[in-house]
């Protein structure tokens, strides 16, 4: 028993019924009073000179307002390194770069303008393979790399097609592979998968008369877009206004920045008329960005016993032709790269790279479900070899408090041991459920994985909280709800500390020019970071009302008092009891006692990694902590995999709402189930083959295998009611859960994703062919 | 030098630029898409039974959405006493109450509908007169009086006409004249007249699809309105946004409630496509509501040497068909009837009348003006009987510091004695410029006349600040920009407090969803509140920002530090300056510190009346002062009046614009000079004879005279930085000094507003005829 009133129970979401009805509206909904309709006309090659734009045809299309090419628009922009035209001019580096932009009265107008804009290329060589792309000979993707704008974290490596390099350098690693008994070595490859959320990006721009932009868009970071703005158009935060509605899935998809200054420049080519710009799916396949495909490079020193003396890892982060969020995923996620293990030393590279292939960035995970499925089918792989229950050899290893990470930390509230223990507790107990048919050609097999993932931070969040005369509860926050249950677990919060029903709090959609910064609704971070601010905000706005109260309780101290349900009370009268509304309107004439309450929460606890080793006192304001066990299925004649049952516990702190904890996962390990077994985007020279959901395999309800979330809750000591995070992290121990219990079944290892029915056959037919 | 860097300083209006330019949009302005336009059909009769209604006719026009009856909304509505109906079903009260309401595709097809609905009525018996209106026989406008809603402070005379009656004791009247030397009585009177605001009336309501009520109007109460909608909707505040854009001028004619109810109805009824209701110039006269037309009785008992015994006033307010805001306005300015003076014994009346004129409520003032121009017209009358100069008279019984005034309370910071040696002094040193034409027709005269009045309070104010990562200031406030500049006042206190230039300040205008708390932006309150609210949000957020710079300036205590010019420096060696911005993102990895400030002032020192004496130990949180000298050229064969000049002095405690200062005192008075000689509606049995701005005079460019500002600053203990209230105080003095310059001009006494020729021509030719 916690004493929570709200915290820790299930809780509906409180934008269930507006989005069940239809009623909430999303941007394709939105229409302003002479809207214009943008389309975007692209490369077709991976890499060539744009020598002549003519768009003098797609100017007489009827109904066509503005036709714009690079010259109109010289700027360069991106999230962490500002090498991305918003149109190219001389170059374009991958197949969809932007040659031209039009806005018109009608899509179809648009549509045929685009068409006839004509565009003259001269073809250059170009780089798809990552390997190739390190050669001395390789074609250079961005030439002038040191002249742009960049993010202080990103590390480049100028003459050559690194964007950012990142080392980290624990303990001594020759002297730890020397104390080694034996050494094991893999490599490991992720594809780039796409984000698949359901509704497509949409950005409408608009310019108010006096020449202020209002920006309606998707996005899951409206400040840090808002920053990147304010760089590229040399404007100030007086100029802009960012609003952000609900939206139908990010996924990391949706974060900074996409094609907000592309929307903007429309507008303001169309003298200032408002402009929609919309990507169509396979624009959302070949225009936007996919995860960032890996090369991980793992080789672990241990001793017979199975201690894990000496690990190096080297991940090759295919970034495609434009930064985007390559960087810090590589830093990021790098720095995780040797796995939730207690390894004394440890070697780390991390590099960025340029290639001609679709721009890649952020996806749930940040990275870190691509050096997951490397590490993890790693510790399977060692396991096997040193002939150690591949449980027993986590449960050795794994992070425990106290622990020094790869990052140099003395690690507090680690929750994984428990996870571990959780998922072997559930899948014991339910074994026998499973019946592997021992004679037919399906065998049966089960697989265990586990990861931790570090909070982007330091970071920070704000929040303003309002209480109304009728006892109504407004809450102010730039937190995104993209459809992860933020504004219920924002809601429960303040519901909590004030002691006021849910049914009466609001959560507002975020609105840069009302609701306070808050760095972003990125990397597992908001419940933390969002959720203190909205927890100190109710708690400045608690205090308000007690003191307002203290008159009419005749009670000398605030301290005295409490709140529940929507009233107030004195501890030692709790029957003598009066709503919020009364007390805040019991002046004389009922004026209103008015209570604003504000927090703001920033994390910088955590301290920067050094550049040359990533060794911090403490590299993250949080790390997460999750462990999965799949139960598969493997047919032998044909190499299809069935996931039976997948386990999944993660140590969130404390699950402010446990039904969304649990949705959470679940909609987490289906991402993970997609991306093991049929997800990838097939490039062919750079260009995508299968740019929509007819031939990109999304995993569909009759994929869904039976999924166990169970929660395992260590209290974070800065959490909001000791909560850490959760979105990303289901996502990411999946895979090699997975591919780890189909190697249980038959026998064969993959080490490209996704596990094709076609590679396992062709694994086990090389197997019994020696 | 009070050390202050902007307070004080003349500072152009921020919001200038955009409204010179025409870049500030207003209501008119805005078009939603499927937006309908919205009409009212109206009653040509002051009081009748309303027998049938017929729009079959009207539902017929093509583009016609929906006709609304009474029937379709049952509900009444109204700020203090919920007396009035959306829509008259059963009787209209007054010429121009509404029968029926049109929501259209186009303007011209609402109107032609409006014109197709037959409506059948049975008049009854009206009336006009206040005194008849309180005769026994008298008809009763509202006979179900009691079963109203209505405020704490509505004072009811069940079976009368008296929607609310005041009273205030003071000593003891009888004893008060007995003691009396010489007994002076008057009588006064003042029209209705017409706020005459530029822009015109329009309120645009919007349903979501989860019916969430959206809407855009011109009020300079949100939150009042917001209170009225959610009783009469039985809504809550998560039902409800309301969104206040630039307004047009507002002078008490904006605020709540008008035309709301009727705009989100027409919204309803219309498959809730918006609708845009607006009123045209000739509603604004019959269909809104005008000034609170007057009767004041005033008498005065007097020694010899001009001390004041005794003051007895009863004014009859005549507020309409509906109360509106009559009864605050009845118990406001009832309780000021008596006038700024030291009198032993007061006696006032105050009744709030109904009658079928149409409806009256705020304007500028809230009824000072009118019983100011009853007093300061009784002030010259009794200083000639008693054959004492004017200035002298009131020199004499002015209030001061520790006066007790006519509510009771020992007044403190009373600037008014320092208004009147103000205005006489600069009067003295430019009299000479003005030279009375001796032999001419023409006669040169000058008046006196002060005023006080409270601020409505106990009243509350919020705010939010901002600061962003480049150093912008947001500021969130529900105050109304309505003209008067409050926006810069507000964006120089927090400069003020943060050292931050104004041009990097923004002031949002007021959001429900998202600007807190604020009573009103009227009785002159604004400045006060809000800025108090601002004042204190601003120096939130510096100590803050200070606590943030600690580390960089390797001080101690944040109180080592200090801010100026958008930069942070420690006192001891303000030449190591850094830029806020650059503070706030000095963290690693240039992570944003958000710096959220709060703020809220609550004037509830200001304490209740009592209900049956009006005594109180503090009536209002702030007197405000002020004193007006005019001087004009009369002439004697037409009786026409030139106003020369004006001098007015105003003591607002500290002006934190002067250059705004001056213009709230040069607007005011030039309104006060309208309302002096040429402003009147003219009513005949209800009906208003002139509608428009042909035959209603509102005073001209050409109308203007000189008049010259001055600025009294005696500090209050709570304003913000000592500032007092101002917006509508200059109205008030202006008709009797002008008066009294007239009767110093040509020796006639007029007691009805307005001082048109006819009246001087017709009390000359009286006064010598004998």
């Amino acid at each position: 028993m916690d004493g929570f009133q709200v915290v820790g129970k299930f809780v509906p979401r409180i934008d269930a019924k507006i989005k069940v009805e239809g009623a909430a509206s999303y941007l394709a909904d939105m229409h302003l009073p002479g809207m214009l309709y943008g389309r975007i006309c692209r490369s077709p090659y991976p890499h060539a000179r744009v020598v002549e734009v003519n768009t003098r045809k797609a100017k007489r299309v009827p109904g066509v307002v503005s036709v714009l090419t690079g010259k109109d628009v010289p700027y360069l922009y991106g999230r962490s390194v500002g090498d991305q035209p918003v149109i190219a001019s001389d170059r374009v580096r991958h197949v969809g770069d932007v040659v031209a932009a039009v806005a018109a009265e009608s899509m179809e107008a648009a549509e045929e303008a685009v068409e006839k804009v004509e565009v003259g290329y001269e073809t250059l060589p170009a780089v798809f393979d990552l390997e190739e792309s390190l050669q001395p000979a390789a074609s250079i993707v961005h030439e002038d790399m040191e002249a742009y704008w960049r993010e202080k974290l990103v590390n480049p490596v100028p003459g050559t097609n690194i964007c950012s390099r990142l080392t980290l350098i624990h303990g001594d690693i020759d002297d730890g592979f020397r104390r080694s008994d034996l050494v094991v070595e893999n490599r490991f490859r992720s594809p780039m998968v796409q984000h698949c959320y359901l509704e497509s990006k949409v950005s409408i721009a608009q310019f108010d008369p006096s020449g202020r932009i209002c920006l309606w868009t998707h996005t899951q970071s409206p400040y840090r877009l808002a920053e990147v703005l304010l760089r590229i158009l040399k404007i100030s935060y007086k100029d802009l206004r960012l609003i952000v509605p609900f939206i139908g899935g990010g996924f990391g998809g949706k974060t900074p920045v996409g094609l907000e200054p592309l929307a903007i420049e429309l507008a303001r080519a169309s003298r200032h008329r408002p402009v929609s710009l919309a990507l169509d799916r396979e624009e959302e396949f070949i225009g936007s960005w996919g995860r960032v495909p890996a090369v991980v490079e793992i080789k672990s020193g241990l001793k017979k016993d199975g201690t894990i003396m000496a690990r190096n890892v080297r991940v090759l982060w295919d970034n495609g032709a434009y930064a985007m969020a390559g960087p810090p995923i590589c830093r990021n996620a790098t720095v995780g790269a040797s796995g939730p293990y207690n390894i004394p030393h440890v070697h780390i590279e991390g590099l960025c790279i340029y290639t001609n292939n679709i721009p890649s960035g952020a996806m749930r995970g940040f990275g870190i479900p691509q050096v997951t499925w490397a590490y993890e089918s790693h510790s399977d792989i060692i396991a096997e070899e040193l002939g150690i229950n591949p449980y027993e050899f986590r449960i050795k290893n794994v992070y425990k408090d106290g622990t020094r990470s790869a990052t140099g930390e003395k690690l507090r509230s680690v929750g994984l041991k428990k996870c571990l223990e959780s998922v072997a507790n559930e899948f014991q107990k339910d074994a026998t459920s499973i019946k592997p048919s021992l004679k037919s050609s399906k065998k049966y097999g089960k697989g265990l994985a586990c990861t931790q993932k570090l909070m982007g931070s330091p970071s920070s969040s704000s929040a303003f909280i309002r209480i109304e005369s009728d006892g109504t509860v407004i809450i102010m926050s730039s937190g995104i709800e993209v459809g992860q249950g933020s504004q219920t677990t924002l809601a429960m919060i303040a519901s909590e500390v004030l002691g006021i029903p849910i049914s009466k709090i609001r959560v507002n959609l975020p609105d840069s020019d009302f609701t306070p910064y808050d760095e972003s609704t990125t990397s597992s971070k908001f419940t933390f970071h969002g959720g203190n601010a909205v927890r100190l905000a109710a708690l400045d706005a608690r205090k308000q009302i007690l003191k307002i109260a203290r008159k009419t309780f005749a009670v000398k101290s605030y301290d005295e008092l409490d709140m529940s349900g929507g009233f107030v009370f004195a501890r030692k009268d709790p029957k003598n009891k009066k709503t919020i509304g009364s007390l805040l309107t019991s002046g004389h004439y009922g004026k209103l006692s008015n209570v604003v309450g504000k927090g703001a929460f920033f994390s910088d606890y955590a301290r920067p990694l050094d550049p040359k080793t990533s060794q911090s006192s403490r590299a993250t304001a949080c790390w997460m902590y999750a462990a999965h066990i799949a139960a598969v299925e493997v047919d032998e004649q044909t190499g299809a995999v069935k996931i039976l049952r997948i386990v999944a516990a993660h140590d969130v702190g404390k699950a402010i709402n446990p039904m969304g904890v649990e949705q959470q996962i679940e909609g987490g390990v289906l991402m993970g189930v997609g991306q093991a077994i049929s997800e990838q985007m097939i490039m062919e020279k750079g260009k995508v083959l299968n740019p929509g959901f007819k031939d990109y395999k999304v995993p569909t309800a009759l994929d869904l295998p039976e999924i166990v979330p169970k929660i395992v809750e260590v209290e974070h000591w800065k959490g909001p009611f000791g909560a850490k995070g959760l979105g990303e992290v289901p996502i990411a121990p999946t895979p090699a859960a997975i591919a780890n219990a189909v190697s249980d079944a038959v026998g064969v290892r993959i080490f490209d994703l996704p596990l094709t029915p076609e590679k396992i056959l062709r694994a086990i037919k090389e197997k019994s062919t020696g």
